[in-house]
């Protein structure tokens, strides 16, 4: 094994279900994104990482990164990559991977199970039951009707064309905004967001996060959407203008919102923890175990491929 | 309108939503179900009513029917019958309608949702986030994988069927029971509950309440269904053995449970309220302004098409 390249995974504390599986293959050194420092303490073992696998979502400048002069493939374990220098690894040509579909049918479900319950108001019904005010007060209130509304998708990727796809049965109107039109789709394109929130009654937001699309749900956004409108966000925190967004949902601007993602992680924003018309997911749209199986078998196979000079599996273009 | 039939409503006192559309059209006396006296005070009111629209889910048994000396119709605004005197119906010669598709498409939206709900543990996730436990605790619990998920349904009528199509795009492998064997359905066929549970790790009960199917869910099913096994009931709370499903949720015999639907109502059993690998939902899977309009569509038709000697829109057999 001396000659293995040695891996470097970056990693939550609790978050150890590819450590054996990566070591009986690797030399594996592990640190904690709760530790203050992101590297091994031995300056010495930097100079001979080869491969990064950031599972923590951590932060990976330029700095960072000449820290790793033999670094040549770094795995990302999240589908978005805005926390990497994507700049800096093509300068340096370091190859990156991500989660490629490892998750999108997971987080597809997800979304499609946060719309039915903002709409049809799941977790307050169930809160309904628990605090007994059903007997006291009777009816819940009405919910409101998921077939038949018109469905704007954000980001029509693999995980936007599995929502859709689960969509369809219930009778929901699609149609999707992403960066360009896709030709071999028949979904209506609109051209911006917020054409998108105009013509449509939900918009679901599953696209990356980038300078372009950082804070692409911005009041005028909102606005356009309408009073009965309902924001779904299972890419992430920072695609909606989170302050805005409190407000609107507050003062009724927009109708509702299912949330799996924030701007600030863990946490949330306590204004909306009193509200019945939005559902707050603690960023899990990911989490299960054949989602957790799947990471951990495409980790390995991006490594194998790559230490063994065939193709990735799931790369990231950096152009 | 001396001469148009009698129309008499029994119905919540919150359930006005019909009144205006069935006064235009008939004459119509109203009794609300919290009242101890489910018939008019009158008792000469008594024979000239030809009709009765019951929306309160009351008990019309042979002795309460021998007070309407006239009724030619009733109208139930449930798709389940259970609490009419079906039998007593025909003898009399008394013409009955149900719900029919009114609200199979809500239905089918709510089972979906809280099978989502429940293996997402989605009231558990927005509780986690609302408590601030995922900013004290970090990462909440995995949820459980539903595409691949064999689920089987208990009662392929209208509601049944719309379930089944919504879960296919999922990737869920569906199969069913029902009194017989549908020529025209290509799912797999189980003839009894027992080996419907043994063949899948979801069952969604959504067929009618009578004598066949009052408890159909027992222990020895649940048992067969295993600690993995999620009930999902949009039909009747007596379809369940409730007190052996507490057990079964509370000892881990099952894996979770998402119920619309109780043996008593309104309430649920408590011994529930404290889990979170259950969804409760206080009856309200039919409760959007789509299906009342439609209910209230549908029974307004029924009542003009059987005073003017046309078909029933959507009958009940008498057999």
């Amino acid at each position: 094994m001396s000659e293995s390249p040695l891996v470097l995974v970056q990693r939550p504390p609790t978050f150890d279900f590819m450590d054996e599986l990566l070591s009986r293959n690797f030399p594996v050194l592990t640190t904690h994104h709760t530790s203050s420092a992101p590297l091994p303490n031995s300056l010495s073992r930097h100079a001979s990482i080869r491969a990064v696998v950031n599972m923590a979502m951590l932060k990976l400048d330029a700095d960072l990164l000449s820290h790793l002069p033999s670094l040549q493939l770094l795995v990302c374990t999240s589908v978005g990559t805005e926390h990497i220098d994507l700049a800096e690894c093509k300068r340096r040509g370091i190859a990156v991977t991500n989660a490629g579909e490892a998750f999108s049918e997971d987080v597809a479900d997800c979304a499609v199970g946060l719309l039915i319950s903002v709409l049809r108001k799941i977790p307050a019904a169930d809160r309904y039951v628990r605090s007994e005010k059903w007997v006291k007060f009777g009816e819940f209130q009405l919910g409101i009707k998921l077939s038949g509304k018109r469905v704007g998708i954000l980001g029509l990727g693999s995980i936007g064309s599995f929502i859709a796809k689960r969509l369809e049965p219930f009778g929901c109107i699609i149609s999707y905004n992403s960066t360009i039109q896709k030709q071999s789709i028949t979904y209506p394109y609109y051209p911006d967001v917020l054409s998108l929130a105009a013509n449509n009654e939900v918009i679901i937001l599953c696209c990356a996060l980038n300078d372009q699309t950082r804070h692409i749900v911005n009041r005028e956004v909102m606005e356009s959407l309408g009073k009965n409108g309902v924001i779904i966000n299972v890419g992430r925190g920072g695609l909606i203008d989170e302050k805005e967004m409190v407000k609107c949902l507050v003062d009724g601007v927009i109708g509702g919102a299912g949330l799996d993602v924030f701007e600030k992680e863990p946490g949330g924003p306590e204004e909306l923890f009193g509200l019945d018309n939005v559902v707050l997911s603690p960023h899990c749209a990911i989490a299960t175990p054949g989602s957790l199986n799947n990471i951990a078998q495409l980790t390995l196979a991006n490594l194998k491929a790559f230490f063994s000079n065939q193709p990735l599996i799931s790369p990231v273009r950096l152009d």
